[in-house]
């Protein structure tokens, strides 16, 4: 019979939506002796074991982590390596950490060149959200049918990748191992590249109104929807950006490289061409819709 | 006491969703003797009639507005003109021609050259849709807070455009009179530029695709949002992007301009400026959806 595993001490540094709903997941499978969460906020940590997302909580990571057997960093993109430094040395023989963070690269390189032989990072990331945050917005189901992506290197230790994977598949979300690179490029291009874009459009349009007032007023229900992302954190996304550079910059030109193309294509009033390029649009994105419909 | 406006009778050229719902306030205000509807499908206008939308129907355009009072031209803006063209020379004296279209400057100019003395042209476009066509999806309440935008010229019949407007506001819309070419502007930046930009970003990643497979399937909800506009008519948005070409080129190269300097804020890594320009966007996309959220 396969044994479950379970971790004696799991710590969730940043217990909002993302660690929320991981740990609300750990316990629900029983796969954590003990859950202690870590962050600043101290009515946030409160308010999580109150709801008996976490059992415990401190402000002093290295106190927490000490003897865990599992981190999970859940915290801003460019707070991943500062926090994984810290602890690196803290840690008990064989802890494995692993985070949430939207971009690998970067992060997989930097603690690569400094962790301890007897330490595992696993880079993870669980492609999930919602516009809300904090502990009280987490819940069991967010990761269920969604994408969990890890990003092991060769160095890596398989067992601990097997554990990591485990983990998410306990919260129901589809694991898939894969180099950190071409995460970065997915990521760019489905969800940073569109971040880019939705802010740069809202302020074209800004830029329009100087000249004549009023004309968000105008705007209907579509508009709204392609502009939601708009709302979101200025300093999260920037954080991102500049985690995520090189594949980001990758995908701003070859939209911006496609975008020239077709602008020539309506100047010429290129009927043909226009039809041709907007019906491979529509049929990528109503094929995407039908496949992933009963998500 | 004001008399309400009557039109003994009415004509739309085109019964799906929005020629459909106007006949229904028509209808339901009392403010048409007869509605007659046009169109080249048989099934749509058999059930526009047995949904009493219509009160009959024809094919023949010419037999059809031959007596009346208003003509509703609701078909794709590269037709406007031409049925226009087809029916001046019969319409009769007095008559009031409007539209539906999205862009208003060319229908507008063109008309204006040929149109005969003793008929009225007031170029209308009620901003409002949903994802669904045909009578079927017609209803009473789709102009309700929606603007109107009617861009008569200084030529235009004073008393034409005012018995217009009443029809729309009767639709409980919002109506707006102004200038075509900043009609055409405003359309450009709040709904042109963002469906070029949809069917642009969905066949950027399509490219990255061929050399990255399966990148679409890691999509979560933000980007199907993001993109649901790319899902529209190609051949209907091929039409729009002729008829706007000059205002959506505008908006296409002020765009354009801004995500370079975007992106080498990005390039950079220039943390100030990036969290700037995405605050500026959020607050303005987060006043819009403040301000029209009773909606």
């Amino acid at each position: 019979m396969k044994e479950t595993l379970k971790f004696n001490k799991v710590v969730i540094v940043g217990v909002g939506l993302i660690g929320g709903s991981l740990a609300i997941n750990l316990k629900d499978k029983n796969m954590a002796g003990v859950i202690v969460g870590v962050g600043r906020g101290k009515e946030n940590l409160e308010k999580a074991v109150e709801l008996n997302v976490i059992d415990s909580y401190t402000h002093d990571i290295k106190e927490a982590v000490k003897d865990a057997d599992l981190v999970f960093l859940s915290v801003p993109v460019l707070s991943i390596v500062p926090l994984f430094n810290e602890i690196k040395d803290i840690l008990k023989d064989g802890a494995i950490v692993t985070d949430g963070g939207s971009a690998k690269g970067k992060i997989t390189e930097e603690i690569e060149k400094v962790i301890p032989d007897n330490i595992h990072f696993v880079g993870g990331h669980p492609i999930a959200g919602t516009e809300f945050s904090g502990v009280e917005s987490a819940f069991k189901e967010l990761y269920e049918h969604h994408f969990t992506i890890l990003t092991p290197t060769d160095k890596t230790d398989k067992v601990a990748v097997k554990k990591v994977e485990e983990m998410w598949l306990a919260c129901s979300s589809k694991v898939v191992v894969m180099d950190a690179k071409r995460h970065d490029l997915i990521l760019a291009a489905i969800s940073h590249l569109p971040h880019v874009i939705a802010y740069n459009l809202v302020n074209t349009i800004a830029d329009l109104e100087k000249d004549n007032d009023d004309i968000l007023c105008f705007s209907a229900g579509g508009f709204k929807d392609f502009t939601r992302i708009a709302s979101s954190s200025p300093e999260m996304w920037s954080d991102i950006c500049k985690m995520n550079k090189d594949s980001l910059l990758e995908t701003i030109d070859l939209f911006t490289k496609s975008l020239t193309l077709l602008r020539d294509e309506i100047e010429r009033e290129d009927k043909d061409a226009m039809i041709r390029e907007f019906k491979r649009a529509k049929i990528v994105r109503d094929e995407l819709i039908e496949k992933t419909k009963d998500l």
